[in-house]
């Protein structure tokens, strides 16, 4: 039987030909997405070792047990820091060989949580002695918040740390059941050290609410749990995923930890019990924050994958009606194929980019903050809580959406995009649950209307206080002047240009934040079932919006990038602003701001969304020649997508045959259930059927 | 430290309280839900069966490795047939057994496929052979149409059966690689027979297109392959899930079975090999049918299992705010959650409805086509694809949401909806994958509108034609006169009770529908990006709203409901519509549906949206006392919904700590990878940090 036959021939031309085809720079645009040709140059060496150690060779992980999956993360995680010790990484090594790893593991709590608390919070006696440790992996840290009966609401969290100034200890404590710390990750068979959350409570038994102190739990002789320390896994998480880490659960009777072991650069008690506050209260927020600033740029790389993986796909994977060249077409050419992917990867573009402008505020607010300067935290705050929903929501969905466009063989597990999804999902109810920080989201920008506009929301505000709004309100300047209308988008014919225009999309979207706003404000008293979902989207995407308008001129005037590279880019960045306005049309609409053209009849005049539609399918059918271009830049190996989908060379139906050789349920011939039960099935059914001849 | 302290005391007078609160007679629901008593009594018994044999434990499926899995899923095949042979089950107490069986299973492409196809569409001659032995799994099938490289286009299948006149055989062969049956269930290791989806060739090498072939695979002897074919398994499934079926893959290398294996009821060859056509070119169409229309019965009970577990947690997790008991509100309470939780019941108990009625319109086209009627196929085939479309995807994102809903614990797997979603998702791209449907829909659609108003759209039917439209495109008569209006709804006050009349909510929905087609008419040459999903859900979901119309003015009259029963059903029936219409905002919004009130600054009028919204927030709040009770109704066990979270006494915190305590990675206090690993990784920090210190 022929194995070398045309289809894997066919899907190497498919997309050698699309790769010829495409006009862009590759290797220009990779050097822009990695920002810079060193980062790419790390990432490229890092590969070269890390793809053929067999520490982290992937072709098995599908067929383990969980505890398999948790030993092999480990392993992972040691090789990972062998390999830095005997090659001289540096730390930016080392950082990007983590991000390499596509398996959740156990150390990404210590390196994004438990270090970066510890090092903002606790004492300068404390990091005397821990930091070297903490940096070194000497001791294996968790963040230890979360318990079984409260995740969001920070201030019911029942664990108590209650003072005894007799010995100058701390007291931790888990009154009840709920109280037992849960989902923390790396506690459940890892973890050495923790910081824990818990209720300060004086001597004269003042609860002062939650704080924090760095507890050991496990013995660094033995790994043995400390006495007074009950710890363990809290089992599987759903669709298989995030297998490597052991989320755990603790539970701490009268556990005693030396004073010192309060994390008080801010917050602090006396040795005799007194409570000194924190100079701001909200001063701990910096690591909750650094985790969600990161969380953009892991949302834009993720959906990258998708975006890869599937582009690829649809580009080898023929189907349906027989195209020009007589074979059947190439699904990619179908619209309802390339305008449900390339927006994908326009959303994977726009959150690279975007991350890295947030991980730059981020630094700038927390040199700010080390020298308690908090000026810069109310916004990082009010900006991160809605890109967190935004881009944690837009990735799970973009992943799914980009599995789903692969058929049947998207739902293989070689595809590798559920995996991808699995191990996002809890992104969007882990760190401030997405429903939670619309909350917070509105409450804030209610804020700002209140005091730009007043409570009845009919004072102006001066023109130097419109000029000083930030980014995050930047959108309420509209409502600022009387004279101001919002842009009224009449033509539904596809001839019409505004919808190709950066600032017309974007003004759309900060017009409809405005308005939500100042629907919202009117109606606080009586609010309808999703007005703080809309408002919170409508106010966090008006801010994206006129981000990646910036990032339009920051690339226009490139002089690193060819001028062909800059107009794909920016139709890219484009197509993310119409994709954005045409889901945010029900808010257009309501509010006017698109209008019916000429109701001869009502009903029966023209869609007014037609012409915003057309030209998306217009940009789409633009871009789709660069579509294997661009997603070749994002300068993904084999290895690090592991999706028999995706692969580079294309040839993907041979890359699901070999890999379904590989099965242990195909060991033998005959399958072990044969004789336990299809036998029995079979026997019973067939005497049954002779006994109903006769 | 205490376990049995105050939490799951209060989860579990929380649930008590919620259940006496509810005013409905549960049982008379529940006798409703299951379309009467006998119904509900034939799964009481069956449950109290099976939920008590080993063979159906489902504690430990958690850890099992893929292949442990597939033998668990026979085991469980073989033991629920020997029961019903033990205790004398009928045919129907078998079927609802096998619906038990939350697993998806090799067996159910016997039942659901195989079996059906092969009834339809063999010879007399192969049914005397063969009917026994099928209905009692003296052999065991599988139905085999999906290769490598084609699925929804069968037309392109690879596969080949060639006559040999000589021997009167056919020849069965797979000539490339990308002709290799794949996907097919039960394949893999488990089938004896499949039917085969071929493209039959004449002696005089004509290719006649795909058509149906009995083929034996394995030995009934030794079930090794018989010669000539390769076959196994085509590795796992995304997100972990189907894991005990076995999906297959088959080679076939000049296959020969006898001529008699050929399905000919309809097409046939004659012995000297000329071509007999099928009386009707689709009169094959009847096993799709058949599996689509059991589709929404099966979406909505698995809707039902995630709204009961989303409900019942929700019901007791306490978060947030202090409420009137002075213990923190249950999460229930705030709007965030239960207008997202009781939509989704809402479309549980219509889905559940629907396909029953669905599933008699089945049976009447069924029996007509076994006659060779074909009148009812094309009316069933048009309603079929949209319905199946509607369904699988809402299903998916409702099991999603509920999952989402209960924040980081609804990650667990402990909280079963995860596992509800795996097994659920592929029926999004199987059996019709949805974009490809949606295009069959609006190629239909398109179709009776030209049909009733010509090509340009402006020819009026007669009054006749009108009235004898059939129900799946019974919208079109609101275009049929021109003195036809749409209700034109302005009013945003929240009093309007317009949004909680079902005729409104049906009318609008059905125009929406009317003015999409219509537009799709008049733009079909240069179609844009998104305008096939939005026809064929306008269609589809138009032709649903009035179904729920009927099933109103059914429960409306219903003699065995108590009125207060009656009411509380019909409210969650018009949260349904509600809700649709809320989702169909930017296409009533888009042709005129809804307007704008009194505009006196552009942008600054009050949104049009808020009535609808309101009246949705209202109706959610009066439901929300009866929540515990619909979901009770449902009457689901604890051994069904094998969740932590949905547990019906509520001691959800408990449950999740002593499923937590089974986890073998528990098993031992110092993990395995201790001494491989994490030893290492602290020994060698610890040896830096103290080398840093020198």
């Amino acid at each position: 039987m022929a194995r070398n036959h045309d289809a894997s021939v066919q899907n190497g031309l498919d997309i050698a030909n699309a790769r010829i085809a495409s006009s862009i720079d590759v290797s220009g645009i990779k050097h822009f997405i990695y920002n810079g040709q060193d980062e790419w140059q790390r990432k490229k060496k890092l590969v070269a070792i890390m793809s053929k150690d067999p520490a982290f060779d992937k072709s098995k992980r599908e067929w383990m047990t969980r505890t398999e999956k948790y030993a092999r993360g480990l392993r992972m995680i040691n090789r990972m820091y062998e390999l830095g010790q005997n090659l001289g990484w540096s730390r930016q090594d080392t950082n990007a060989a983590t991000t390499l790893l596509d398996d959740p593991l156990p150390i990404s709590l210590h390196v994004t949580a438990f270090e970066p608390v510890f090092l903002l919070q606790a004492s300068q006696e404390l990091l005397d002695k821990y930091t070297s440790l903490v940096a070194t992996r000497g001791i294996f840290g968790c963040y230890m918040q979360t318990e079984l009966g409260h995740g969001s609401n920070v201030a019911s969290l029942e664990t108590t740390a209650t003072y005894i100034p007799e010995t100058k200890e701390f007291e931790i404590h888990s009154p009840t059941l709920t109280s037992s710390k849960w989902w923390i990750g790396a506690l459940g068979k890892t973890a050495t050290h923790g910081v824990v959350q818990a209720k300060l409570i004086l001597p004269d038994g003042e609860d002062v609410g939650p704080h924090l102190f760095f507890v050991q739990l496990r013995s660094l002789e033995n790994h043995r749990l400390l006495p007074g320390i009950i710890a363990g896994d809290i089992g599987p998480k759903s669709f298989g995923a995030f297998a490597a880490t052991d989320n755990g659960f603790a539970r701490f009777n009268h556990v005693r930890i030396p004073k010192m072991h309060m994390l008080s650069k801010f917050a602090q008690v006396t040795d005799d019990g007194k409570y000194v506050k924190p100079p701001h209260a909200k001063i701990s927020y910096g690591g909750m924050l650094y985790i969600r600033s990161g969380m953009v740029t892991s949302a834009g790389w993720v959906i990258a994958k998708a975006a890869v993986i599937s582009i690829r796909y649809a580009t080898v994977r023929r189907q349906g009606a027989t195209g020009p060249d007589g074979l059947e077409q190439q699904v990619i050419s179908y619209p309802s194929l390339h305008t449900r992917l390339l927006p994908i990867l326009s959303r994977a573009y726009v959150y690279i980019g975007l991350g890295r402008a947030l991980s730059q505020s981020f630094q700038a607010m927390a040199s700010r903050l080390s020298s308690g300067d908090t000026s810069l935290l109310a916004e990082l705050h009010a900006t991160t809580s809605g890109l967190k929903v935004l881009c944690t929501t837009a990735s799970v969905q973009d992943m799914e959406n980009a599995r789903r466009s692969m058929g049947g063989h998207g739902y293989s597990a070689f595809s590798g995009v559920g995996r991808l999804y699995g191990d996002m999902i809890p992104s969007v109810t882990f760190e401030g649950e997405n429903f939670v920080l619309d909350q917070q989201v509105v409450r804030a920008a209610l804020k700002a209307f209140r005091n730009l506009f007043g409570l009845d929301g009919r004072s102006l505000p001066s023109p130097s206080t419109i000029q000083g709004l930030p980014p995050s309100t930047f959108y309420l300047r509209l409502l600022a002047s009387p004279s101001n209308e919002p842009p009224i988008l009449k033509d539904s014919d596809n001839s019409n240009s505004s919808w190709n225009d950066p600032e017309t999309l974007i003004v759309l979207l900060e017009w409809r934040a405005a308005l939500l706003v100042h629907e919202m404000a009117q109606t606080a008293q009586d609010p309808d079932s999703t007005i703080y979902q809309r408002v919170s989207k409508g106010v966090t995407e008006a801010f994206v919006a006129r981000r990646v308008g910036d990032m339009i001129s920051v690339l226009k005037a490139s002089s690193e990038l060819r001028r062909n590279d800059i107009n794909v880019v920016s139709q890219l960045y484009i197509l993310y602003l119409q994709t954005n306005v045409e889901s945010a049309l029900a808010d257009l609409l309501s509010f006017g701001l698109l209008r019916i053209e000429n109701p001869a009849r009502v009903g029966l005049s023209r869609d007014p969304t037609r012409g915003l539609r057309m030209a998306i399918s217009n940009n789409c059918l633009s871009i789709l020649p660069e579509a294997i271009g661009l997603t070749d830049a994002l300068g993904f190996s084999d290895w690090e997508l592991d999706s028999a989908l995706g692969v580079y060379d294309g040839k993907v139906y041979q890359a699901l045959w070999d890999k379904a050789q590989t099965d242990p349920l195909n060991s033998k011939e005959v399958a072990d259930a044969y004789e336990e039960s299809i036998k029995p099935i079979l026997m019973r059914g067939q005497t049954m059927a002779e006994r109903s001849k006769l």
